[in-house]
């Protein structure tokens, strides 16, 4: 007999949670103490801190800084199960989630699959383009840049040169604009020290936005700021542009100017990633499941969906909440107290979003932050909002030992100027361009 | 124009080092500051710490923390220069390497390419088996371990369980001792938290050595404790024991006995990796290149060989020196000197091993080190060897960050009794068990 056969029957009631981000994990916490089973499905076995991908991706920090094995974070909590697999379908009216190793009934169910990268049907987009989703997605940039600067060093070609030297990041929200701001530091302080042989005034970054503003939804100050600061960084930004196509080699915009490249980073917009099985009615703009106030999922009593997923209109937020960390962490928090008072015979409480502001980092000691502290709005821009950035970010860390290796690795790239995780090791996005299985004919250097 | 295009012509006498190991990183430093052009031509961008590659496939340590990117290393040093390129062949007659991105003229040679698995012709067990050759190799097994346990939670059948709880390791030299005391380390105190749901006395670590010791090599005391070591922690020893065959299932011994297991760890000695080209007649038993007192290749004027690639027979080393790390960084650092003697027409000097000893580490607190000191052998176990060894792994290391890390990873290790490290990421070796495509007739759970 194979399949999922050792989970307990507890004899308490089920709850099965797909995905393990910021709000599946807050949920599962938040279930500690409620008399129930908590199921966690995963594709992986260890939780993402989504926010600092760019910094492995970049070189600046391992991945080992920035995940945490479920196993390892809630393996103490008694009532908490782990499953590594797929989720294939759900089947609402069995109540069971058809999974890659079996099949798992649940009393209560609750998706908190995300999102993925949207490249609204451009299927050639997607194929030549990296999306940094996942830790894989970024070593898989980490190794493809640095594999581009080796490359380079074989390329007499003006044009070729230039198409592994430049990069072309699309979308000017927060993930672009820290990449953009991460490659531009590479490029002052570490590449030319490890590429001699390179002349870096080559390498462009660019950065194509499709509105009037970067960093769209944060205040206008932080807005200006950002471009400010990546334009002193030298990165060349595209304000109301497009990105109409790219093959691989050439991304055209929709103004007409073509970029030679082939390194696109796309980081311009999500979509949700639903589960087969639900009725389409339920799902909203953006392929978001439509929830009520208690984050229940429209047409059902025992599903509910968190975070990136769900669609919660409010008179506050008419389209939904920002798809980033904070919404999932505190639905996924009021989910498992909504559980236990749902179980408890009492009422849930709706949601309401606390909202602390946002922020995002350029560079060294360059930042833009929006904080709402006490009812009050602060802009901060500069060192103090890099510091902010920098604290904040180590403190939402899943466990001490990341906080301390991470706090460790940014001080120690502080004052030695340096990002030293530069090897290659996995997948490269690109074939190589240079590949003589025949040296035949080749010069000899 | 691709290729080699953009080495510069210094004027200068260029010596082409092939492999980065602890021999070509060694040599290339000790040119820094002699009048020669340095290549160092690697498969990877980075120098691994191979003695640690172990605690990589275990859990204990990152990658990050073993490896050093060679630009970064000796990316300051002025006459040196890295290309990422495999070697396909040498043309000694127009002292010419040929690699995967153009040929290289060279005016001196040196050989640093190290050793590889030996499994003795034996190609269905280099199909199954995993020998920790590499940073590659090493998280492949610690991904497969972990999808091991996380697969045997959707097994009753008690075989194909075992299968996947028991590990065998074939040598019982150092690398067999290491790897077999802490997968003993994990099952004592880590993974039967993170599986409530599997029984680990199921788990059993078989180490099969040919010989009538362990750690052969050392002394008989270092033996004689290591074999108590190992037995104190459950690890089962066959001594004069061969494994025969292995299928990926079943392991077969000389005696009869036959081992389940799908995950196979190969530690059981190693051969020469040399490069066509050269003549055979130069390649001694072990494919090792035959080179004199000076690491000169036998009947070739510019070519040199150091490390675990070298055979060099002296009196005190009649079947050539011990393939680890120490005899490879001392001909390292002695041919440097060797050439810059020989290009200031000074006679060279005949390499001469200072051997230091050797130690192994068996688990927490456990180690055996036979020292060699002012003229004086000193054999140390239990705590006070674990401590040498641990501080002389600590100092050996590459840079201060990864000293720094090691130190702060391990000593968190040892407080917490964890190795955090247990996230699947990239390669598992292993099919997986369980795959359902098609969840039909599978039973709910």
């Amino acid at each position: 007999m194979e399949g999922l056969t050792k989970i307990d029957d507890l004899g308490q009631p089920r709850v099965v949670i797909i995905g393990g981000g910021f709000g599946g994990l807050a949920l599962a916490q938040a279930l500690a103490g409620v008399p129930v089973q908590v199921v966690l499905i995963d594709k992986h076995n260890y939780h993402t801190f989504q926010p600092l991908l760019y910094q492995v991706a970049t070189a600046g920090l391992a991945p080992d800084n920035i995940v945490a094995p479920f196993r390892k974070t809630l393996g103490r909590q008694k009532n908490f199960y782990f499953r590594l697999a797929e989720v294939q379908a759900i089947d609402a009216t069995a109540q069971v989630v058809e999974t890659s190793i079996g099949l798992l009934r649940y009393d209560y169910l609750v998706l908190a699959t995300g999102a993925t990268a949207n490249y609204f049907g451009d299927a050639e987009m997607q194929r030549h383009a990296i999306a940094i989703k996942s830790v894989g997605d970024a070593l898989e940039l980490r190794n493809t840049v640095l594999a581009n600067f080796e490359q380079a060093l074989q390329l007499g070609d003006a044009e070729k040169l230039n198409s592994l030297l430049d990069f072309v990041i699309v979308g000017g929200g927060p993930t672009g604009v820290e990449m953009a701001g991460a490659l531009s530091e590479l490029r002052a302080h570490v590449f030319p020290k490890d590429y001699r042989e390179l002349d870096f005034r080559e390498m462009d970054i660019h950065v194509v936005q499709s509105g009037p503003v970067l960093l769209k939804g944060m205040s206008a100050e932080a807005s200006a700021q950002a471009l400010l600061d990546l334009r002193a960084l030298g990165v060349q930004v595209w304000l109301d542009a497009r990105v109409k196509s790219y093959d691989g080699y050439t991304a055209t915009l929709n103004n007409g100017q073509q970029l030679i490249t082939r390194t696109l980073i796309w980081a311009a917009g999500v979509t949700g990633a639903p589960v087969a099985g639900l009725g389409p009615a339920c799902l909203g703009p953006g392929n978001r499941y439509q929830v009520d106030e208690h984050n229940r999922v429209a047409g059902y009593d025992n599903v509910f969906a968190i975070g990136d997923i769900a669609l919660m209109k409010t008179a506050a937020y008419p389209d939904g909440h920002p798809q980033v960390a904070q919404p999932a962490l505190q639905q996924g928090r009021l989910l498992g107290q909504n559980l236990a008072r749902l179980l408890g015979g009492q009422l849930m409480q709706p949601f309401e979003y606390a909202d602390k502001g946002s922020m995002a980092t350029i560079g060294r000691n360059r930042a833009v932050a929006d904080l709402k502290l006490f009812g009050r709005e602060y802009h901060l821009g500069g060192f103090l909002a890099w510091m902010a950035w920098s604290l904040v970010h180590v403190i939402a860390l899943v466990n001490y030992r990341s906080r301390i290796a991470v706090a460790f690795t940014w001080a120690w790239n502080y004052w030695s100027q340096d990002k030293g995780l530069r090897y290659i090791l996995g997948r490269v996005k690109a074939d190589p361009v240079v590949n003589a299985a025949s040296t035949a004919g080749k010069a000899i250097v």
